[in-house]
Order: structure tokens, then C-alpha cells, then sequence
């Protein structure tokens, strides 16, 4: 069902960076459930986490595996989110984190573990320690699909995306794979999303380039409000093309990368549960940032406009009412505009005089649908993207452990 | 589909206020839609109202009214909210209004115009003008049920509740209708709701006591924590019994008042659009009664938790999620406990280890489900009425209007 998505059919590679998936029956007997990612000596890397207190034992481990040696693996299963598990989920992925160590001979601290899946079951470490091998047995530089498939959870469709740019004359790669579906609101990081290029950038500039990256994309992405416990984004830079990046701006990396994230985080999106809309709330001529993204998220997780997507049905009145209630204590409403698409709902706080219910069903009935709200207040701008509510995300929900 | 409701069999009436219905065909042809409460001269009226900045025009004007005279008469109508209608809104609500005063008699001021239903849509006003005369000709005292049905929009169920309670060895009356399915999360106001008493009470005695009542109930509830732009509520004491209430403690009057507005709160959950169950979320032990609200509508909002509470899936895990995601940003989840009833699935921020699944799958079978959260800051608590997201829900969201 996902909305002008299908799985790439391949992935530019990146020198430096080798992945592998093995089935480790965790939750999925019939596919890859565990993907090792191995990264060149000597490459940089970034990093972004949830900030849900409740972050899960393998985003603990990250952060403090991250604060004291270079990556060189990255340990990624599906089905099993081993959060709200404790000190024992901590101990677990620990486990497993040490099983990889010990067969590449590298240092515990130098593999980092990412889960996702269902939250408070014990992590099945023995599958897990038990595939690892199989996982580095298949090693290959031409593996980015194979991982991309390796991660989903309720995905219907894998998700990447790579780009080649030129930098001083000379190529670099980019490429990049993420999954998420539901539990999609990420707040200050993301689902799980990992990207790597071959160019050189130090650590300082990777983690800034990274965080302009996911503001504008994955930070910018809501299916159901919740925000996971296990989200996290790496960007590995593996420097084996030589080509220096000093500064974020040089040689259009920043852009190629803000590109490569937004394609990623709108592919989560479009495959979002349930989803047979994909929707960009766009909020212009706000006083600020954060009360353009007060409305969009208002409007994105109002559960009335989201069925009213799924129905196909203009019904703008629940947009409006989205508008009023989003805490913007002095709105005024009278400067107010509402658009779907080209066409003007409200204007000057009601329903705007030439406005034709049929041209509201036009743009209703497509499947990418623009929502333009006007505040008449500033010059700030913000977009969100999300989907519709659907019987199919109940369900979807409803079933999901059963 | 409502939970553990009925609509009543009976309603206790309150001398001073008269009742009536009719078929105006505003949105339906088979039952009454519009109901006139007349009110006797020299009662007291309190009111409170949305606080969606797009309020609709009948809310507008029923502000303007109420601060100008004493009303004597509530004009309700059905099926459409003459909401997001501009000055043209306003001027079929004063239409209404007028054809009522000029028939009985009143001043236009002392009419209060009140609207639910679609959104956006022009008031059919000769439809209701047309009906009017056949609401004032069934005015009655009994008439408390058939305004209770008369005012409903998806409900399935009419909703009203009365008491009589004993002052000074006299008895007072009070008795309360209210309707509401969808777009529920009331904000210092609440849906619709109209509630009467015979006691002798001012104006300002009057609007406390209501606020009071309406914060522990109506402003405690949430379907989809939609905000409506027609939400209003109206207390109204006649005075015919002779009892005066010049303090809102005396001889119980708060409490009783508290009682109907809950019961009637309750109703609205109960018979929350598509729902199946009736959750109390209650949260305990927090800095204060805000930070308590925050976790409490978190959880009561997350369609990942209320699509669980539909599936009877006993999937802890999404709570926790919504707990860690609330915004608390010192929030030590070792001191976080979180109960299904008296079943502990989460002890010192992890998997309680005594929990066993089969005792939380026979909690969520229930229809009736509390969730407590135990966040160990505080002695602050707080509870908020919910449901859960079904199928139904979207149907009914889905299906409205076409």
C-alpha cells in the first residue's frame, strides 16, 4: 500500500562500507532479520538517538560505545526492540555486541547495536550470537539492498537511497538505508536510518552535517505521534575517496546528504502504516519556526483530518479546527488561509467565497495531497510530511503481536 | 457500541425549565434536531465555552448575548455547526435567534444560539426558523430525554443524568444533558451540555461552581483530543425551589453538581465514536497536577496505545513508549511504575519481574481498563477518560458527511 514508493531495485555502494543480513528467526522465519554493517578502519561516524527517556538498552549501549572508540560494526536486528528490558536488555546486547568483536577481532566498545521491533520481550541472544557469523560470512560492499531489506519491521517496501556528487572534480558516494513504518514521530533523531559516503570528513563536521540532515527530514516526519524508543541514524564517512570535506557547504555535500535523508525519511512515510496518502502539511507566514510547526503537527496528528484523508473527503472543517486549537494563544483569525493544493478553502478566516466542493474532491482524490495553511503573521515557514488514518493502520496495530 | 451506557429511562425535571423538540431536517429525516430550553425569568446562568480561536458563530454571539441579559431561552440546533461561516455564520445565528424572540416575546439578547454538526456548511435557516414555533409548542418540564436525543450528532446513545439532593431539609433539583462523540478533547470548555438546578444561585456562585465542575470532568476527557469549535456548556439555576446556595460547599450542592457533570463526561467517553472500551488513565505521584495531565493525555492520545486497548493486547510496551515521549525531560524511569488495575507491568522502569502476560491479557479483556502511571516525583495526581481506536472509529470519520 505504500504511496509512490516501490523498494529500489539497487544502491550506489560506498567504498569502505560492507553489509551483510542473515536470518536469525528473532520474529520473521522466512528472512533476514539480523545485518551487520562493517566500517572501514579509520572512517568517521555520526550519530543521532531518540530522546524518549525510556531509550532502549541497545541506544544506551550506542551512546556510550560511540563516546569511546571509533565504530567499525554496526550489530542491527528486527522483530525485538529489547527496550524497557533493563539492566538485562543492556547485559543482552552486550552480549551479542561481544560475540561480533570476538570473531573480527576488534574491540567490544567498536560495535555499536541497533534494534527495533517489539518493546519489553527478552532479546533471543542465542538466535542472535548464533547468526552473527552467517551475517559476516556475506560481507559485501554490494550489500546495501540485502540490508535494507534485513531491517524492516511492519515495511512493506525496503528503503534506500544513494547519490554520486563531485566534489573538486573528483566522485563521492553517498548512500543510505532506513525502515520505520509506525511508532514514527521523531523528535530530535529518528527511526532507524543508516548512511555512509566515502569521502573524508572528521567527526566535528559529520555530526553537524548530520544534524542539518535530519531537522529537515527525518525530524519533520509523523505517522502516529509516537515517538519510538529505539530510534537512531548513523553517517559513516569512510574517507576512501580521498575527497576532503572541511565544511559543510563544500562541494554540495550538505544538499546531496539533506536530499539523500529527506528521500529516506518521505520513503517512511509513504510506506507508512496503513497509509494511501502521502501528505505535506505546509505551514507559511508564521511568527516563528516552532508555532509554523505547532499548526503542521496540530494538523498532522489530528485523528479527524487523517480519516477525512483516508475518506478522501474535503472536509476543511476539521483542518480549520485543527488550526484553532493548535495553542497559538493571538492568532487572528481573519488573516487566516487554508489551501489544498491550488485550491483556497478559507480565506480571511471562513470559507472562501469561490471555493466549489468539487474542486476540494479533485485534489482529494489524489494520492500526494499538499495541505497550505497562511498564518498572516511573519515570514517563518515550516513542512511536515504524514499519512492518512485507515482501517488498515487499526488493523495493522491491532494485530501486531498477536 | 457505548460502554456500560444506556440512555435513560427517565430524567428528573427542574421547575422553571421547559423543554421541546422538532423536526427541522437540518441533516436528518427521521428524528427531532432542534430543541428549545426555556428558562424562567429571573433565573441564574453560568457558562463556559471552546476555546478553539476558530469558535463558532453561535459561540460568538452566545458569549455577546449572555454578557448583554439574563437569557431566557437556548436554541439548539443539530447537524451543522455554523462554524468557519464568517459574518454571514453570525447573521443566520441572530436570524434564529430573533424568529424565537419575536415569537415568545423576549428581547433578541436573551437568546443563546448553540450549533454542532458539520463544519463549513451555510445554516439552514428557514428550515429552523420553520421549526420553531413546533419546539415552543411542546415546551414541558418532562421534556429533559427528548432534548437529550434531540441534540445528539453521532452519538448512539442520549446522555443525561439528574440528582436531587437535600439543603437545609429542602430539596433541590438538578438534572444535566450533554452530547458529544467525536472531536472530543475539550479545553476549559466541553461539547454540549446543558445542566439546571431549582436552587436560589448568583450569577458569580454559579459560574465558580461551574468551573469547578467542569474542570474534573468535562475538561478531562478526550476521544481524539480534537478540540471542537462549538463546545459549550451552560449551568442554569431557576430558583423555583426557594434554597439558596450563596456558597458552593453549602448542603453538598458543589458535589452533586460535580457528580452530574462527571456522569455526563463519562457518557461522552462511553459513547466515544467506535468505541469498545472505557479507560481511565490515572497518574500518580507527579511534581504537579500539569506534569501529571501531560503523561495522562500522552498515553490517552497515542493511537499505537489505543489501538492495543481495542485489540485487548496487553502490548505494555506502547505505554511506556508514550510515558518516556511525554516531555518530562528529568524523568528518572527507574522510579516509573505502570499498572494494568492492580497488575504491575512495570516496576523501577522495566518489565516487572512477577508480571505474567496472561494476567494483563485478562485486565485488557475488560471493558472497562485503568492505566496507572507511577512516576515517583511527587504527590500530584491526575485522571483522564478515554477510548480506544477501532475500525469504527475511522468508519464513522471516514463515512461522515458522505
Amino acid at each position: 500500500m505504500a504511496v509512490g514508493l516501490r523498494s529500489p531495485t539497487d544502491l550506489g555502494s560506498v567504498p569502505g562500507i560492507r553489509l551483510g543480513t542473515a536470518c536469525a528467526r528473532i520474529r520473521y522465519s522466512d528472512r533476514a532479520d539480523l545485518t551487520v554493517i562493517e566500517i572501514a578502519q579509520g572512517a568517521s561516524c555520526a550519530a543521532v538517538f531518540t530522546q524518549n527517556a525510556f531509550c532502549a538498552a541497545p541506544v544506551t549501549l550506542a551512546r556510550r560505545h560511540l563516546a569511546a572508540a571509533s565504530p567499525r560494526f554496526l550489530l542491527i536486528n528486527a522483530g525485538n526492540a529489547n527496550a524497557g528490558t533493563g539492566a538485562q536488555g543492556v547485559q543482552d546486547a552486550l552480549t551479542c555486541c561481544k560475540a561480533l568483536a570476538d570473531m573480527t577481532g576488534c574491540k567490544l566498545e567498536q560495535v555499536l547495536p541497533f534494534s527495533t521491533g517489539v518493546i519489553g520481550e527478552p532479546l533471543p541472544v542465542t538466535r542472535i550470537v548464533t547468526a552473527i557469523p552467517d551475517a559476516v560470512d556475506r560481507l559485501s560492499e554490494a550489500g546495501w539492498l540485502d540490508a535494507a531489506r534485513g531491517i524492516m519491521t511492519t515495511d512493506t517496501v525496503a528503503k534506500g537511497c544513494s547519490r554520486k556528487i563531485t566534489v573538486n572534480a573528483r566522485p563521492v558516494a553517498i548512500a543510505g538505508i532506513a525502515k520505520g513504518a509506525g511508532m514514527i514521530r521523531p523528535d530530535m533523531a529518528t527511526l532507524l536510518s543508516f548512511i555512509a559516503t566515502d569521502a573524508v570528513v572528521n567527526s566535528a563536521v559529520l555530526q553537524a552535517c548530520l544534524g542539518e540532515a535530519v531537522a529537515g527530514s527525518f525530524n519533520r516526519i509523523t505517522v502516529d505521534g509516537d515517538t519510538s524508543t529505539n530510534d537512531a541514524c548513523v553517517l559513516m564517512a569512510t574517507g576512501k575517496s580521498g575527497v576532503v570535506i572541511d565544511d559543510a557547504d563544500s562541494g554540495g555535500f550538505q544538499q546531496a546528504l539533506n536530499e539523500v535523508c529527506l528521500e529516506l525519511a518521505q520513503a517512511v512515510i509513504r510506506d507508512g502504516e496503513g497509509a494511501n496518502r502521502f501528505v505535506t502539511v505546509q505551514v507559511e507566514e508564521g511568527r516563528n519556526k516552532a508555532e509554523c510547526l505547532q499548526v503542521a503537527y496540530t494538523i498532522a496528528h489530528s485523528p479527524l483530518v487523517k480519516t477525512a484523508l483516508f475518506a478522501g473527503d474535503p472536509n476543511w472543517g476539521r483542518i480549520l479546527a485543527a488550526v484553532g486549537r493548535a495553542g497559538i494563544g493571538d492568532l487572528d483569525i481573519q488573516r487566516v488561509q487554508i489551501y489544498l493544493h491550488d485550491v483556497c478553502i478559507v480565506r480571511d478566516g471562513e470559507r472562501a467565497s469561490g471555493y466549489r466542493e468539487s474542486a476540494g474532491k479533485d485534489v482529494m482524490a489524489r494520492e500526494e495531497i499538499l495541505i497550505r495553511v497562511v498564518l498572516g503573521r511573519g515570514k517563518a515557514r515550516e513542512s511536515v510530511w504524514t499519512t492518512d488514518l485507515s482501517y488498515d493502520y487499526v488493523r495493522i496495530n491491532a494485530e501486531y503481536r498477536t
